[in-house]
């Protein structure tokens, strides 16, 4: 019944972690939530506010596809200012969620049999919008060091071909944790714009930092105008479920995308975006409290995992994601497989994450194991009591 | 540098209208907007206050791809019941926004070449994501009587071959404010059942209605397993901007829909979803209000359409669409295009309205000419001025 193409549409496996965690919990445990990158936090109250005023003020109607100019404005300012670039108000295109930027990014670039590079691992809606489109998905893969992991830019550049179309980039990285370097960065740009490639770059985090400045690709000469950048309201604002965000694009695939709004969906939530505008130019003290919040959230998660026998990480200065190396700590209790290793964690330590595995396809040669927790929606305490039963089980054997 | 698959994406020309009706208002005329199917009417206040007290207990996070289950069931009980049919919440697939059901059907089982079967005039995305998922596009017709318009299913008939995949079905029609006798629905769903087509069901406008009661194609027998209803908050509700909805599916097709969810836009709003459940559930003593001004406006801009000289029209018992045969007004002041005589009705008239050419490529054979008029954003005073003036000027002549 179902028409062909769906056969070759990935989806996020990592609902089937919260489906198994749910299931656990209703037999009666205390299942300790490490496993979804949602954030148990409200949305400050400045933003709730400008939403119901938009609503008393009838903001009820259909919005522009493209966005409401006020919105479209301050997005334009924020983005800019942050990222060192100009942008105009025509650059941005207001979309429910960071989300639908990946598929009508690819819609808009991307030929059948046009080859795109992407994380992997990675989030896993970019191999699942290439392939859906018939594209060729190309992963590249990424390096473990004493600090962290960084891309493999050789191992990178020698999957480019003259029908490479995109580069995916997705700094301030889920799942990793991670970040490029300005060596990196400039290393990919200069790839990008000697190929040709149109960049997509998920700057979902580029906010979510505990040290440091981020830097955007796009501001690298000769970016901007080759680089699509997806902005979210959902994680500096702990909207998640307003689902708003934007696609900044050169102009004329920023009308396209817009083309693809009026189909799609018309347009996104109309107060919604009113209360976008506020997060954008209202007071801040609120999302600097949930930053802080989710710094001690990693202090506390880095500590103890970094305790665990058999368990190695780097302590990210960005993302609310932890990837550490597992190997060990599987070896020794005798887990060939990274899912039942996790398997065994929900049952015998009722603790709940991801694996690598939920990020992409293994490539060849892998042989180090990853897991991977996201800390935005587990308080501090039930951080160390969690983890507490993680090490306990590890370490028992 | 866009895709190609791009150039076969079509759009609703008539945001061009708004455009335009802006650009006239903006130099100091007062314009009479029946363009645009928006409603300039208040949520109902018992929906607004469930949104508030959803954020209020923090339903800001991720809600699950296909809707929360509450919404889930309430709307498989609601459309159910309406309809005579027994729905199951694992049926339902809520969106944001009835719009969206249209692709992601188109997508879900239209295959490249299949043949869709599409209203023409009707909503111009039909046929745009028709042709954008390589679909062939075939436009049926109506055909006008004293009392509305009919479908020519001898026509539709006679365009099923080997191909034909799908109907799109839009019951409670816009634009032209037309339905089906209960002959006409079941020799439909004769053909459907005959030649194994699956049917879209548009009932975005099941329950706008002034008199009578909507059926549904999905309660004929042999039908339901073979139909996707679209349904949508945006009309009962005053729900426009807020972008509410839901495709209705076999569970085949609605798992499908909800894999498209997870890639597209992970979820719905979440607190969008709650007042969806008030929607349903709650008070209905504002939503019938609603439809009773709607009442007073159809009247008042049937009345003075009838009264213009070279117009013709029936009274339609739903929608909020009006579809007057101008053939005569145009021939007596000598226009031969129709946007021609809007583009005229707009400077000398300041009413701003939609022709036949919004809603498809005119078929081939047609003579008469149609204009639409929206009356859901417009005051009754203001349909009896501006349909006033617009009388003035075409009997000035």
């Amino acid at each position: 019944m179902l028409a062909k193409r769906l056969s070759h549409l990935g989806t996020e496996t990592a609902f089937a972690v919260s489906e198994a965690a749910a299931a656990w919990s209703a037999q009666g445990h205390k299942v300790y939530p490490f496993h979804l990158g949602d954030i148990n936090l409200p949305t400050p109250s400045n933003i709730v506010q400008a939403q119901q005023r938009a609503i008393e003020n009838q903001k009820t109607g259909y919005a522009p596809a493209a966005g409401i100019p006020q919105l479209r404005e301050a997005l334009a300012a924020d983005i800019g200012a942050r990222r060192g670039i100009h942008c105009k108000a025509e650059n941005v295109v207001v979309q429910p969620g960071g989300k639908p930027v990946v598929t009508k990014f690819i819609q808009a670039i991307m030929n059948p049999g046009d080859e795109v590079l992407y994380p992997n691992p990675g989030y896993p809606i970019y191999e699942s919008q290439i392939e859906y489109f018939d594209g060729v998905a190309r992963p590249y893969r990424f390096v473990e060091s004493p600090t962290g992991f960084q891309i493999d830019v050789g191992y990178l550049e020698s999957l480019i071909t003259p029908k490479t179309r995109a580069l995916i980039y997705n700094n301030q990285q889920n799942p990793l944790g991670t970040e490029s370097g300005r060596a990196e960065m400039e290393h990919l740009a200069e790839l990008a714009i000697r190929n040709n490639l149109i960049v997509l770059s998920d700057e979902a985090y580029f906010e979510m930092r505990y040290s440091g400045i981020s830097e955007s690709i796009a501001s690298i000469p000769g970016m901007q105008e080759r680089t699509v950048i997806l902005y979210t309201f959902s994680k500096k604002y702990a909207m998640t479920g307003w689902r708003l965000g934007a696609a900044i694009a050169p102009r004329e695939i920023a009308q396209a995308i817009a083309r693809l709004n009026t189909n799609d969906e018309s347009c996104t939530a109309h107060f919604v975006q009113w209360a976008g505008v506020e997060a954008l130019q209202g007071d801040h003290t609120e999302s600097r409290a949930i930053l802080s919040e989710l710094r001690r959230r990693r202090d506390a998660a880095v500590e103890m995992l970094q305790s665990i026998e058999g368990f190695s990480l780097h302590k990210p200065e960005t993302t609310f994601y932890l990837f550490p190396n597992v190997t060990r700590a599987m070896q020794s209790m005798g887990y060939t497989d990274v899912s039942d290793f996790a398997d065994a964690a929900l049952k015998q330590a009722c603790v709940s994450f991801c694996t690598r595995k939920h990020f992409g396809r293994p490539q060849p040669g892998e042989r180090e194991q990853y897991i991977r927790l996201a800390y935005s929606g587990i308080s501090v305490e039930d951080i160390r009591a969690g983890l507490g039963q993680l090490k306990a089980w590890i370490e028992r054997r």
